[in-house]
């Protein structure tokens, strides 16, 4: 079966996110001043083939330890679409 | 209030995305030959301070069509995280 699953890839939150930063310096900008914090990450969509979903999220886990996400630098979720 | 909302940013489904591409290619060459398809877009996670979800929510709306999403290219989604 196709499972469609998410990945949201995050900096740490210890670490400064200096793009989330800059995106803020253009939201207040815009004169949106009630933004008090931005950060920004990836969401990578898979179309997995897989016997479960279970297995599916197996599957987009391994992908995002070996090349989606930098565990230095960030964290991962991983979900599956219903 | 202080709101967690997220925003979604995913490249168009009529519109190739070479970034997808790209990971398709690297997660094959890993061995993860069931992933059918890899979409790649961003995710911006803002912290905005608002009378309810609702106002919060409007607020990211207009964040999104003024600044990180570009509709000629890609469509965002806005959730509250609860």
């Amino acid at each position: 079966m196709n499972y469609s699953v998410e990945i949201k890839v995050m900096p740490l939150k210890e670490l400064l996110d200096p793009q989330g930063k800059a995106v803020m310096g253009g939201l207040q900008n815009l004169g949106l001043e009630n933004v008090e914090d931005v950060r920004v990450g990836k969401n990578i969509t898979l179309q997995i083939n897989a016997a479960s979903a279970e297995e599916a999220i197996e599957l987009a886990t391994i992908a995002s330890k070996k090349l989606l996400a930098n565990p230095v630098m960030e964290y991962f979720e991983v979900f599956v679409n219903k």
